[in-house]
Protein backbone atom coordinates (compact mmCIF):
# COMPACT_ATOMS: atom_id res chain seq x y z
CA UNK A 1 0.00 0.00 0.00
CA UNK A 2 3.03 2.31 0.72
CA UNK A 3 3.47 2.81 -2.99
CA UNK A 4 0.20 4.30 -3.44
CA UNK A 5 0.35 7.03 -1.19
CA UNK A 6 0.00 10.42 -2.28
CA UNK A 7 2.07 13.15 -0.35
CA UNK A 8 2.16 16.82 -0.22
CA UNK A 9 3.53 19.96 1.07
CA UNK A 10 2.14 23.53 1.54
CA UNK A 11 4.26 26.51 0.66
CA UNK A 12 3.33 30.10 1.93
CA UNK A 13 4.44 32.82 0.85
CA UNK A 14 4.40 35.92 2.37
CA UNK A 15 5.85 38.06 4.85
CA UNK A 16 2.39 39.44 6.18
CA UNK A 17 1.68 36.36 7.70
CA UNK A 18 5.70 36.01 9.76
CA UNK A 19 5.09 39.69 11.05
CA UNK A 20 1.81 38.42 12.82
CA UNK A 21 -0.15 40.74 10.79
CA UNK A 22 -2.46 38.10 8.57
CA UNK A 23 -3.12 34.76 10.31
CA UNK A 24 -3.13 32.33 7.51
CA UNK A 25 -6.23 30.57 6.25
CA UNK A 26 -4.83 28.80 3.53
CA UNK A 27 -3.04 26.07 5.20
CA UNK A 28 -5.76 25.08 6.79
CA UNK A 29 -8.04 24.86 3.93
CA UNK A 30 -5.32 23.24 2.03
CA UNK A 31 -5.09 20.36 4.75
CA UNK A 32 -8.65 19.62 5.20
CA UNK A 33 -9.40 19.29 0.93
CA UNK A 34 -6.02 16.89 1.09
CA UNK A 35 -7.61 15.03 3.57
CA UNK A 36 -10.84 14.82 1.84
CA UNK A 37 -8.96 13.69 -1.20
CA UNK A 38 -6.64 10.90 -0.01
CA UNK A 39 -2.79 13.14 -0.22
CA UNK A 40 -1.20 12.90 2.69
CA UNK A 41 -0.10 16.08 3.77
CA UNK A 42 3.29 15.91 5.42
CA UNK A 43 4.54 19.76 5.90
CA UNK A 44 3.80 23.12 5.98
CA UNK A 45 6.18 25.87 5.46
CA UNK A 46 6.23 29.89 5.44
CA UNK A 47 8.66 31.58 4.25
CA UNK A 48 9.55 35.16 3.42
CA UNK A 49 9.22 37.70 0.10
CA UNK A 50 12.47 36.44 -0.28
CA UNK A 51 13.95 34.68 -3.46
CA UNK A 52 16.74 32.55 -2.02
CA UNK A 53 14.04 31.78 1.04
CA UNK A 54 11.37 30.94 -1.70
CA UNK A 55 13.83 28.74 -3.67
CA UNK A 56 15.16 26.79 -0.91
CA UNK A 57 12.20 25.78 0.55
CA UNK A 58 10.52 24.83 -2.76
CA UNK A 59 13.86 22.90 -4.09
CA UNK A 60 13.69 21.06 -1.00
CA UNK A 61 9.72 20.50 -0.52
CA UNK A 62 9.42 19.20 -4.38
CA UNK A 63 12.33 16.67 -4.41
CA UNK A 64 10.46 15.49 -1.25
CA UNK A 65 6.82 14.94 -1.53
CA UNK A 66 4.41 14.00 -4.67
CA UNK A 67 2.62 17.70 -5.04
CA UNK A 68 3.74 21.10 -3.74
CA UNK A 69 0.95 23.73 -3.50
CA UNK A 70 2.33 27.60 -3.35
CA UNK A 71 0.27 30.37 -2.04
CA UNK A 72 0.78 33.76 -2.65
CA UNK A 73 3.30 36.15 -4.09
CA UNK A 74 1.90 36.06 -7.86
CA UNK A 75 0.18 39.85 -7.89
CA UNK A 76 1.03 42.36 -10.02
CA UNK A 77 3.44 44.56 -7.64
CA UNK A 78 7.40 44.72 -6.72
CA UNK A 79 6.82 42.24 -3.92
CA UNK A 80 4.89 39.68 -5.80
CA UNK A 81 8.18 37.61 -6.52
CA UNK A 82 6.82 33.55 -6.20
CA UNK A 83 6.90 33.53 -9.69
CA UNK A 84 10.38 34.43 -10.55
CA UNK A 85 11.43 32.20 -7.47
CA UNK A 86 9.69 29.35 -9.20
CA UNK A 87 11.36 29.99 -12.81
CA UNK A 88 14.96 30.21 -11.17
CA UNK A 89 14.13 26.63 -8.90
CA UNK A 90 13.45 24.89 -12.25
CA UNK A 91 15.98 26.56 -14.29
CA UNK A 92 14.00 28.04 -17.03
CA UNK A 93 12.92 31.03 -18.15
CA UNK A 94 10.34 33.45 -17.18
CA UNK A 95 8.32 35.11 -20.55
CA UNK A 96 5.13 36.77 -20.61
CA UNK A 97 2.57 33.81 -22.19
CA UNK A 98 0.77 35.26 -24.84
CA UNK A 99 -2.77 33.58 -24.14
CA UNK A 100 -2.39 35.65 -20.42
CA UNK A 101 -1.12 38.76 -22.29
CA UNK A 102 -4.41 38.60 -24.93
CA UNK A 103 -6.51 38.11 -22.24
CA UNK A 104 -5.69 41.00 -20.18
CA UNK A 105 -5.37 43.00 -23.38
CA UNK A 106 -8.70 42.48 -24.24
CA UNK A 107 -10.40 42.73 -20.58
CA UNK A 108 -7.81 45.54 -18.85
CA UNK A 109 -7.65 47.62 -22.09
CA UNK A 110 -5.82 50.72 -21.78
CA UNK A 111 -5.64 49.48 -17.66
CA UNK A 112 -3.29 46.92 -18.75
CA UNK A 113 0.42 48.59 -17.75
CA UNK A 114 3.37 47.34 -16.19
CA UNK A 115 2.50 46.17 -12.59
CA UNK A 116 -0.43 43.79 -14.43
CA UNK A 117 1.43 42.54 -17.21
CA UNK A 118 3.73 40.91 -14.13
CA UNK A 119 1.03 38.94 -13.48
CA UNK A 120 1.36 37.41 -17.60
CA UNK A 121 4.87 36.30 -16.75
CA UNK A 122 4.51 32.20 -16.50
CA UNK A 123 7.66 30.13 -16.13
CA UNK A 124 8.61 27.71 -19.39
CA UNK A 125 6.41 24.65 -19.27
CA UNK A 126 3.85 25.69 -16.98
CA UNK A 127 0.71 25.07 -17.20
CA UNK A 128 -2.31 27.82 -16.52
CA UNK A 129 -5.61 27.48 -14.04
CA UNK A 130 -7.68 29.70 -13.51
CA UNK A 131 -10.09 30.92 -10.51
CA UNK A 132 -13.81 31.68 -11.47
CA UNK A 133 -14.02 35.47 -12.64
CA UNK A 134 -10.07 36.20 -12.11
CA UNK A 135 -8.29 37.00 -15.53
CA UNK A 136 -4.57 36.32 -14.15
CA UNK A 137 -4.14 32.49 -13.48
CA UNK A 138 -2.02 29.97 -11.27
CA UNK A 139 0.42 28.13 -13.18
CA UNK A 140 1.53 24.46 -12.52
CA UNK A 141 4.88 23.35 -13.45
CA UNK A 142 6.50 19.55 -12.66
CA UNK A 143 5.00 18.97 -8.98
CA UNK A 144 4.42 22.17 -8.45
CA UNK A 145 1.12 24.11 -8.17
CA UNK A 146 1.59 28.09 -7.87
CA UNK A 147 -1.52 29.97 -7.02
CA UNK A 148 -2.81 33.21 -5.42
CA UNK A 149 -2.80 34.45 -1.73
CA UNK A 150 -5.97 35.62 -1.15
CA UNK A 151 -7.99 33.01 0.19
CA UNK A 152 -10.89 33.47 -2.12
CA UNK A 153 -9.08 33.25 -5.47
CA UNK A 154 -6.84 30.58 -3.69
CA UNK A 155 -9.93 28.02 -2.58
CA UNK A 156 -11.38 28.57 -6.89
CA UNK A 157 -7.88 28.17 -8.12
CA UNK A 158 -7.80 24.70 -5.57
CA UNK A 159 -10.98 23.55 -7.07
CA UNK A 160 -9.63 24.03 -10.54
CA UNK A 161 -6.87 21.67 -9.71
CA UNK A 162 -8.27 18.80 -7.60
CA UNK A 163 -9.71 16.94 -10.51
CA UNK A 164 -6.39 16.46 -11.95
CA UNK A 165 -4.55 15.73 -8.87
CA UNK A 166 -3.52 11.85 -8.28
CA UNK A 167 -4.94 10.44 -4.89
CA UNK A 168 -4.24 7.50 -2.68
CA UNK A 169 -6.25 5.69 -0.34
CA UNK A 170 -8.11 7.95 1.95
CA UNK A 171 -6.85 8.38 5.70
CA UNK A 172 -10.53 7.98 7.98
CA UNK A 173 -10.25 8.95 11.16
CA UNK A 174 -12.45 8.49 14.68
CA UNK A 175 -12.50 10.98 17.02
CA UNK A 176 -13.47 9.88 20.65
CA UNK A 177 -14.06 12.42 22.99
CA UNK A 178 -12.37 10.82 26.13
CA UNK A 179 -14.05 12.18 29.42
CA UNK A 180 -10.48 12.32 30.95
CA UNK A 181 -6.93 13.71 31.47
CA UNK A 182 -4.09 12.66 29.10
CA UNK A 183 -2.07 11.48 31.77
CA UNK A 184 -4.56 9.12 32.93
CA UNK A 185 -5.15 7.60 29.14
CA UNK A 186 -1.37 7.45 28.08
CA UNK A 187 -0.14 4.59 29.04
CA UNK A 188 -3.07 2.00 28.50
CA UNK A 189 -3.36 3.98 25.15
CA UNK A 190 0.49 3.29 24.33
CA UNK A 191 -0.01 -0.45 24.44
CA UNK A 192 -3.03 0.11 21.95
CA UNK A 193 -0.67 1.85 19.69
CA UNK A 194 2.11 -0.47 19.78
CA UNK A 195 -0.61 -3.90 18.90
CA UNK A 196 -1.75 -1.71 16.02
CA UNK A 197 1.64 0.16 14.99
CA UNK A 198 0.10 0.38 11.06
CA UNK A 199 -2.64 2.91 12.67
CA UNK A 200 -1.98 6.34 13.79
CA UNK A 201 -3.70 6.97 17.72
CA UNK A 202 -3.34 10.97 18.15
CA UNK A 203 -4.04 12.12 21.64
CA UNK A 204 -5.04 16.37 21.64
CA UNK A 205 -5.56 17.30 25.17
CA UNK A 206 -7.90 20.74 25.32
CA UNK A 207 -9.01 22.95 28.16
CA UNK A 208 -12.60 23.76 28.94
CA UNK A 209 -14.96 24.65 31.69
CA UNK A 210 -14.38 21.30 33.15
CA UNK A 211 -11.00 21.43 32.95
CA UNK A 212 -8.23 19.19 31.64
CA UNK A 213 -10.36 16.55 29.02
CA UNK A 214 -8.60 15.10 25.72
CA UNK A 215 -9.58 14.22 22.16
CA UNK A 216 -8.48 10.53 21.12
CA UNK A 217 -7.82 10.62 17.18
CA UNK A 218 -7.93 6.92 15.39
CA UNK A 219 -6.59 7.60 11.49
CA UNK A 220 -6.25 4.38 9.49
CA UNK A 221 -6.88 3.49 5.65
CA UNK A 222 -8.88 0.06 6.25
CA UNK A 223 -12.03 0.86 7.90
CA UNK A 224 -11.81 -2.75 9.46
CA UNK A 225 -8.85 -1.52 11.20
CA UNK A 226 -10.52 1.46 12.39
CA UNK A 227 -12.97 -0.45 13.55
CA UNK A 228 -11.22 -2.82 15.87
CA UNK A 229 -8.89 -0.15 17.23
CA UNK A 230 -11.85 2.03 18.12
CA UNK A 231 -13.15 -0.94 20.23
CA UNK A 232 -10.00 -0.98 21.97
CA UNK A 233 -9.90 2.54 22.72
CA UNK A 234 -13.75 2.48 24.10
CA UNK A 235 -12.61 -0.64 26.33
CA UNK A 236 -9.98 1.39 27.31
CA UNK A 237 -11.54 4.34 28.53
CA UNK A 238 -14.58 2.59 30.42
CA UNK A 239 -11.72 0.49 32.49
CA UNK A 240 -9.91 4.63 33.24
CA UNK A 241 -13.25 5.83 33.55
CA UNK A 242 -13.60 2.86 36.55
CA UNK A 243 -10.31 3.36 37.94
CA UNK A 244 -10.18 7.13 38.14
CA UNK A 245 -13.35 9.00 38.67
CA UNK A 246 -14.19 12.18 36.18
CA UNK B 1 22.51 47.58 12.46
CA UNK B 2 21.97 44.09 10.28
CA UNK B 3 24.19 42.95 13.10
CA UNK B 4 21.89 43.55 15.83
CA UNK B 5 19.19 41.98 14.03
CA UNK B 6 17.51 38.59 16.09
CA UNK B 7 15.86 36.23 14.08
CA UNK B 8 13.46 33.34 14.80
CA UNK B 9 11.71 30.58 13.41
CA UNK B 10 8.49 28.48 14.61
CA UNK B 11 8.39 24.85 14.34
CA UNK B 12 4.98 23.22 14.67
CA UNK B 13 4.67 20.01 15.65
CA UNK B 14 1.69 18.00 15.16
CA UNK B 15 -0.41 15.47 12.75
CA UNK B 16 -3.75 17.51 14.23
CA UNK B 17 -2.73 20.67 12.19
CA UNK B 18 -1.50 18.56 9.06
CA UNK B 19 -4.42 16.67 8.59
CA UNK B 20 -6.79 20.36 8.69
CA UNK B 21 -8.06 18.73 12.15
CA UNK B 22 -7.20 21.30 14.28
CA UNK B 23 -6.53 24.98 12.81
CA UNK B 24 -3.31 26.25 14.25
CA UNK B 25 -3.42 29.51 16.21
CA UNK B 26 0.10 29.25 17.82
CA UNK B 27 1.78 30.75 15.22
CA UNK B 28 0.09 33.73 14.42
CA UNK B 29 0.44 34.17 18.41
CA UNK B 30 4.48 33.85 18.17
CA UNK B 31 4.33 36.04 15.25
CA UNK B 32 2.79 38.91 16.35
CA UNK B 33 4.48 38.89 20.25
CA UNK B 34 8.21 38.88 18.07
CA UNK B 35 7.18 41.48 16.21
CA UNK B 36 6.56 43.61 19.34
CA UNK B 37 9.16 42.46 21.11
CA UNK B 38 11.67 42.88 17.87
CA UNK B 39 12.60 40.08 17.14
CA UNK B 40 12.60 38.71 13.45
CA UNK B 41 10.62 35.54 12.44
CA UNK B 42 11.96 34.31 9.16
CA UNK B 43 10.01 30.71 8.97
CA UNK B 44 7.63 28.73 10.17
CA UNK B 45 7.36 24.98 9.54
CA UNK B 46 4.88 22.23 10.59
CA UNK B 47 5.85 18.82 10.59
CA UNK B 48 4.44 15.38 11.27
CA UNK B 49 4.40 13.83 14.89
CA UNK B 50 7.88 11.72 13.13
CA UNK B 51 11.05 11.94 15.13
CA UNK B 52 13.29 12.16 11.84
CA UNK B 53 11.02 14.93 10.08
CA UNK B 54 11.28 16.80 13.37
CA UNK B 55 15.04 16.28 13.81
CA UNK B 56 15.84 17.43 10.57
CA UNK B 57 13.73 20.44 10.76
CA UNK B 58 15.16 21.69 14.00
CA UNK B 59 18.70 21.45 12.90
CA UNK B 60 18.06 23.26 9.66
CA UNK B 61 16.15 26.03 11.92
CA UNK B 62 18.66 25.97 14.76
CA UNK B 63 21.71 26.50 13.00
CA UNK B 64 19.77 29.31 10.80
CA UNK B 65 18.52 31.56 12.97
CA UNK B 66 18.87 33.12 16.44
CA UNK B 67 15.84 31.38 18.21
CA UNK B 68 13.37 28.65 17.42
CA UNK B 69 10.74 27.92 19.47
CA UNK B 70 8.73 25.20 19.18
CA UNK B 71 5.07 24.14 20.34
CA UNK B 72 3.47 20.56 20.66
CA UNK B 73 4.41 17.09 21.52
CA UNK B 74 5.19 17.36 24.97
CA UNK B 75 2.54 15.79 27.00
CA UNK B 76 2.19 12.37 28.46
CA UNK B 77 0.93 9.69 25.55
CA UNK B 78 2.99 7.87 23.12
CA UNK B 79 2.45 10.51 20.27
CA UNK B 80 4.00 13.31 22.48
CA UNK B 81 7.72 12.46 21.12
CA UNK B 82 9.42 15.73 21.07
CA UNK B 83 11.35 15.62 23.78
CA UNK B 84 13.17 12.87 22.28
CA UNK B 85 13.69 14.52 18.80
CA UNK B 86 15.06 17.23 20.69
CA UNK B 87 16.86 15.33 22.39
CA UNK B 88 18.74 13.19 19.77
CA UNK B 89 19.23 16.57 17.47
CA UNK B 90 21.34 17.63 20.16
CA UNK B 91 22.82 14.47 20.64
CA UNK B 92 22.19 14.50 24.72
CA UNK B 93 20.70 12.00 26.69
CA UNK B 94 16.59 12.27 28.07
CA UNK B 95 16.88 11.65 31.68
CA UNK B 96 14.11 12.42 34.09
CA UNK B 97 14.68 15.68 35.67
CA UNK B 98 14.47 15.63 38.87
CA UNK B 99 13.16 18.42 40.10
CA UNK B 100 10.16 17.78 38.16
CA UNK B 101 9.71 14.51 38.78
CA UNK B 102 9.92 15.43 42.82
CA UNK B 103 7.62 18.29 42.26
CA UNK B 104 4.82 15.75 40.53
CA UNK B 105 4.67 13.17 43.02
CA UNK B 106 3.49 15.50 45.32
CA UNK B 107 0.95 17.34 42.58
CA UNK B 108 -0.58 13.80 41.34
CA UNK B 109 0.99 11.58 44.65
CA UNK B 110 -0.46 7.92 43.79
CA UNK B 111 -1.66 9.56 39.92
CA UNK B 112 1.60 9.43 39.03
CA UNK B 113 2.18 7.22 36.23
CA UNK B 114 4.14 5.73 33.60
CA UNK B 115 2.73 8.32 31.18
CA UNK B 116 3.05 11.61 33.24
CA UNK B 117 6.22 10.68 34.29
CA UNK B 118 7.18 10.70 30.61
CA UNK B 119 6.40 14.79 30.95
CA UNK B 120 9.29 15.17 33.54
CA UNK B 121 11.43 14.26 30.88
CA UNK B 122 14.22 16.90 30.09
CA UNK B 123 17.06 16.82 27.84
CA UNK B 124 20.62 17.45 29.40
CA UNK B 125 21.98 20.71 29.61
CA UNK B 126 17.92 22.22 29.43
CA UNK B 127 16.31 24.84 31.31
CA UNK B 128 12.52 24.62 32.59
CA UNK B 129 10.11 27.15 32.34
CA UNK B 130 6.39 27.01 33.39
CA UNK B 131 3.43 27.93 32.36
CA UNK B 132 0.90 29.39 35.16
CA UNK B 133 -0.60 26.69 37.24
CA UNK B 134 0.83 23.79 35.10
CA UNK B 135 3.24 21.18 36.93
CA UNK B 136 4.95 20.07 33.71
CA UNK B 137 7.37 22.59 32.44
CA UNK B 138 8.70 23.63 28.72
CA UNK B 139 12.54 23.64 28.67
CA UNK B 140 14.82 25.34 26.66
CA UNK B 141 18.25 23.50 25.36
CA UNK B 142 21.00 25.59 23.24
CA UNK B 143 18.92 28.49 21.17
CA UNK B 144 14.90 26.35 21.22
CA UNK B 145 12.54 26.87 23.00
CA UNK B 146 10.15 24.06 23.71
CA UNK B 147 6.78 24.58 24.05
CA UNK B 148 3.39 22.93 24.79
CA UNK B 149 0.96 22.90 22.17
CA UNK B 150 -2.06 23.74 23.91
CA UNK B 151 -2.77 27.57 23.04
CA UNK B 152 -3.56 28.92 26.74
CA UNK B 153 -0.39 26.71 28.18
CA UNK B 154 1.81 27.95 25.12
CA UNK B 155 0.35 31.30 26.03
CA UNK B 156 1.62 31.37 29.25
CA UNK B 157 5.09 29.89 28.71
CA UNK B 158 5.77 32.01 26.29
CA UNK B 159 5.11 34.88 28.81
CA UNK B 160 8.14 33.55 31.30
CA UNK B 161 10.13 33.26 28.00
CA UNK B 162 9.56 37.02 26.65
CA UNK B 163 11.35 38.88 29.02
CA UNK B 164 14.41 36.42 28.90
CA UNK B 165 15.06 37.67 24.90
CA UNK B 166 17.93 38.89 23.13
CA UNK B 167 15.85 41.51 21.04
CA UNK B 168 16.72 43.94 18.15
CA UNK B 169 15.51 46.85 16.88
CA UNK B 170 11.49 47.28 16.58
CA UNK B 171 10.51 46.76 13.20
CA UNK B 172 7.76 49.59 12.98
CA UNK B 173 4.98 49.71 10.65
CA UNK B 174 2.19 51.93 8.91
CA UNK B 175 -0.83 50.09 6.98
CA UNK B 176 -2.40 52.59 4.51
CA UNK B 177 -6.09 51.36 2.96
CA UNK B 178 -5.12 52.52 -0.77
CA UNK B 179 -8.75 52.20 -1.79
CA UNK B 180 -7.68 51.13 -5.56
CA UNK B 181 -6.86 48.32 -7.02
CA UNK B 182 -2.98 46.82 -6.73
CA UNK B 183 -2.68 46.69 -10.28
CA UNK B 184 -3.17 50.13 -10.47
CA UNK B 185 -1.07 51.09 -7.61
CA UNK B 186 1.75 48.51 -8.78
CA UNK B 187 4.27 50.24 -11.02
CA UNK B 188 4.48 53.48 -8.86
CA UNK B 189 4.92 51.94 -5.58
CA UNK B 190 7.44 49.84 -7.20
CA UNK B 191 9.17 52.81 -7.89
CA UNK B 192 9.10 53.94 -4.44
CA UNK B 193 10.18 50.71 -3.15
CA UNK B 194 13.60 50.79 -5.31
CA UNK B 195 14.41 54.60 -3.75
CA UNK B 196 14.04 52.85 -0.68
CA UNK B 197 15.89 49.43 -0.30
CA UNK B 198 16.11 49.02 3.37
CA UNK B 199 12.37 49.69 3.84
CA UNK B 200 10.23 46.62 3.15
CA UNK B 201 7.00 47.95 1.27
CA UNK B 202 3.89 45.53 0.99
CA UNK B 203 0.97 44.99 -0.99
CA UNK B 204 -1.75 42.98 0.26
CA UNK B 205 -5.12 42.46 -1.99
CA UNK B 206 -8.30 41.94 -0.20
CA UNK B 207 -11.37 41.76 -1.60
CA UNK B 208 -14.81 43.41 -0.01
CA UNK B 209 -18.62 44.04 -0.80
CA UNK B 210 -16.82 46.88 -3.18
CA UNK B 211 -14.21 44.60 -4.77
CA UNK B 212 -10.37 44.39 -5.49
CA UNK B 213 -9.17 46.81 -2.72
CA UNK B 214 -5.27 46.66 -1.31
CA UNK B 215 -3.76 47.53 1.89
CA UNK B 216 -0.28 48.88 1.36
CA UNK B 217 1.53 48.11 4.84
CA UNK B 218 5.46 50.05 5.13
CA UNK B 219 7.91 48.09 7.37
CA UNK B 220 10.94 50.36 8.63
CA UNK B 221 12.77 50.56 11.68
CA UNK B 222 13.76 54.38 11.79
CA UNK B 223 10.81 56.77 12.32
CA UNK B 224 11.95 59.27 9.96
CA UNK B 225 12.45 56.79 7.54
CA UNK B 226 8.74 55.29 7.94
CA UNK B 227 7.40 58.52 7.79
CA UNK B 228 9.15 59.80 4.73
CA UNK B 229 7.95 56.55 2.59
CA UNK B 230 4.61 57.14 4.14
CA UNK B 231 4.17 60.74 2.63
CA UNK B 232 5.61 59.18 -0.43
CA UNK B 233 2.96 56.75 -0.70
CA UNK B 234 0.17 58.69 0.40
CA UNK B 235 1.27 61.21 -2.52
CA UNK B 236 1.21 58.22 -5.01
CA UNK B 237 -1.95 57.57 -4.18
CA UNK B 238 -3.75 60.92 -5.01
CA UNK B 239 -2.39 60.46 -8.22
CA UNK B 240 -3.86 57.20 -8.62
CA UNK B 241 -7.04 58.18 -7.16
CA UNK B 242 -6.99 61.44 -9.78
CA UNK B 243 -6.11 59.24 -13.00
CA UNK B 244 -8.06 56.08 -11.91
CA UNK B 245 -11.16 57.22 -10.38
CA UNK B 246 -12.68 54.18 -7.73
Amino acid sequence: MASDIVTAAVLLIGDEILSGRTKDINAGFIAERLTELGIDLKEIRVVADEEPAIIEALNALRARYTYVFTTGGIGPTHDDITADAVANAFGVKLPIHPKVEADMRIHFADRLNEARLRMARVPEGGELFYAEGIIAPGFRIGNVFVMAGVPKIMQSMFAAIAPGLKTGPKVLSETILANAKEGDVGTPLGEIQKRHPETSIGSYPFQDERGHNTNLVIRARDPDELARVKAEVLAMLDQVHAEVPV
